[in-house]
């Protein structure tokens, strides 16, 4: 929006702009993403709703291929609908290169959970926020998350819980700006996942298929977690070393279920996916 | 069916049925409401019907656009089925506008709920009436619901349980005349919904898509909550605070979840809902 | 099967074969029923395939409508494929009045559980047997079931449990001989539905909607029912005034239901159904 | 792989990898399987798909019906996607006879499950290998199942639990070569299932059908067993004898259910399988 009505405005307008409100001004893009990544950035929005992981509140964002200062995310909308031309840029303050038009509250208010994670955290390439109903008993009663099989073996390097009053009090929970992003990326650490009191969890990983993958499992564990609790036995846990070298492995087996998650998305929906060549109007 | 008899009796005995049964007389169309509504009043009925939580028992109404004391809700039947043709006009003593020559049994029971609320309530613009299965054990055991997650917030602002036996002693448990719609709606008071004991619940909300939220969440809080029992720990409870914030918001998001609610049923019948105008003939 | 080759015999052999064995001869039929009667039958059995109730095992009936020493049932198939082709018709005793060349293996073994019933209980117009997994729990426990809501009212008329072992030891568990069916009815007595444990339920009703409610909401009530019981608050009973209230309604209600429940499963499936006028041949 | 570079090689290189590497030489093909058998295989991978019981991880197969050395089995792929052009054919020691030019990678590592089994238990004919998740709990507590129904009768001879801890330390958990395989079937012994602590179970028996539906009714009964269990009460236990006595029938109800499941899954494909004559090469 903003850079619009500097092109609009002209160079003598544009630096009044640079000087007096540098934070107004549109980051610069990092240019078109690889293809394949929006490809898999439609599915996974697509996956995880099929999962009921995902519907108008919850996000998925992976990083840009070109510049890690950069990372895509899908305007405001509801995941099972998102199309390669949903998708935008943002930097990593979470300000949007181009909304095409957009006005700012088209896009997700809690994007700062991901600019915020991916500046504390280099190693991840992709993040999710979700609501996941199966979590929220985990997140409200703070009974530490356990790993129940090998699918969800990262649960192993442990799952902190963050709530909002600990450090901004009364709020409408909402990470709805960069030091809400902040402090949650802080209790996220170097952890694969946090739960936040209340609201859901937001998931890291190291590229889309990871980071779908876990959200998928450690909503299935908490689940599982659940039944094996009530049933009055104690729980063999997995080792610490087991789950480190089931973590280590190349994800080969994974490589195969996301060719089928994304086979069933892919081909019940009409719209095309991945044919734009990066992040085209949104329509 | 009584105002067909009056135009084909003429003005001399319409007097006469006037000065005789006034309760008889069909009450007077607000007029065409907006299209925009009966669209997004179809849309209620079937995305409900998706989410399980209402079948050929159960009813959404909204309040007609153009008259606070007229309604808008369903002929008798299933809610997957409903199309704009289906929708009856009503008053506030839930006497149907023009039933297209349907008989009085063709419409629900219990549309006193929605007349009886509606009088009660001026800000209510929306009502569902489920038995919605998660909630029956809530009613049954009055066990109090509790917000689980900012989804469902406004469990925080309290759901009473209501019991036709306090009043009425034994009943069918229907809510099938005034009266008892009158009882259920003291019952129901400032709050957003009302558990039935051994029946349902009855939800209200400022708009079709608020009350529809409400209820979806409503159902899924009551699992989340039974969930979150068994395990043992205590729940951290949402502060009050929280809850008036959140509640406080404008539904932008909520409006990205309804778009895609809708998408979903309304691509997936053949039958095109929210052509029509208004309240045409039922079929 | 015997009655084709009894055909072909002619009238001498036949003499023969009725002094000698009388069993071995087919009833004769009652005349096509009612082309209604067959296509609500095939739609009960679609229902309740839809709603996880019946597989290949497990079978609906209902009672012909000329002649109530006959009933009507599927050849030995699975639910969601049955057709109007595929129904046969029996008498109280469960022999077929034509097999249409199929082997009497082709039939359902448990169909004694139908003829049984119908003897016994003339007022029983349709009877479903299920292996509906919500209810072993309760059949293994030997819980008693109780009416958690009005659509579960007839729950207060009491569900007992049978156990093959009472009477006839150790067996397979399946009624495969008349004796076994009488024992099963003598167990329903004149309840709505009888538990059998580690194996399912049958249910009985004055019509197919009826007895397919039922056999829908008493799955369900077992899963409400387990679940308030987990929530460790007493459950406020139902009265049984209540229930008796609720049960001598018209079920003008349930018709809605059914509609919609049939329109699904009618329109979701290539092959017509209803179509034929009777007791076809099967294919 | 290997037999093609010796095909390619020559005669003379040939007797050299014999005499020094006969571990690295392709095992001979059993022939083509039938046409049947494939067909099947490709609908139990589906089937098992459907109710969630195998997806890019876990796998089926079957014995060669020319030779009890070899067994057949997909490619490594996601289970609701097999053709019977993906179909391999294997050794007993799970060596590929061609892999059609894919790598090994390409394979299930975990292939040692199925031949180390097909070893020990000349009886099976069928392996399932599944994450189901419901028998997650059961593996951890290491609670015993029992048969909740005579659909789970098997369980009364015993599901023992393997943990790969126990001979073979830390691992990533996966039976990923020949010792881990022979070890599981020691674990498995004559049991119709085995559970493995923290991953899943496998599952055997004398067809397709029957070890699809024991993997399916192993996992609703612990689903069962698990609601019972909260009940509180005593669960009444299945006779071992009753459990003889179901097991010896013929499985003829299951015929029915099988072409009810097999029907579904095979005509909601595009893809037709079960058309190609045997191990056509994987695309």
């Amino acid at each position: 929006m903003v850079s619009r009505r500097i092109g609009r405005a002209g160079p003598i307008l544009l630096f009044a702009l640079f000087a007096g409100a540098a934070h107004a001004q549109s980051p610069v893009s990092a240019g078109p993403p690889d293809p394949k990544l929006i490809e898999d950035l439609v599915a996974a929005n697509r996956i995880l709703a099929d999962h009921g992981l995902l519907d108008g509140w919850g996000h998925v964002s992976v990083r840009h291929n070109k510049d890690p200062n950069r990372y895509l995310m899908a305007r405001g909308m509801s995941a099972d609908m998102v199309t390669a031309g949903d998708i935008i840029e943002f930097d990593l303050d979470s300000r949007p290169v181009d909304t095409h038009g957009l006005p700012m509250s088209a896009l997700f208010t809690e994007r700062y959970i991901h600019g915020e994670i991916y500046k504390m955290r280099p190693d991840v390439m992709a993040v999710v926020h979700t609501h996941a109903p199966s979590l929220i008993p985990f997140g409200d009663t703070k009974v530490p998350l356990r790993p129940m099989y090998h699918r969800s073996a990262f649960i192993a390097f442990g799952i902190p819980v963050f709530d909002t009053r600990d450090r901004s009090g009364m709020t409408d929970m909402l990470i709805r700006n960069p030091k809400l992003g902040h402090d949650l990326a802080e209790s996220l650490g170097d952890h694969p996942a946090v739960l936040m009191r209340g609201h859901g969890a937001s998931v890291v990983g190291p590229s889309l298929p990871r980071v779908v993958g876990r959200t998928i499992f450690l909503a299935l564990n908490a689940t599982l977690q659940s039944d094996a609790m009530r049933m009055g036995a104690p729980i063999t846990d997995m080792d610490l070393e087991e789950a480190k070298l089931i973590e280590a492995r190349e994800g080969h087996g994974l490589a195969r279920t996301w060719e089928g998650w994304k086979h069933k998305v892919m081909s019940e929906k009409s719209e095309p996916a991945g044919a734009s060549s990066g992040t085209g109007a949104p329509h």
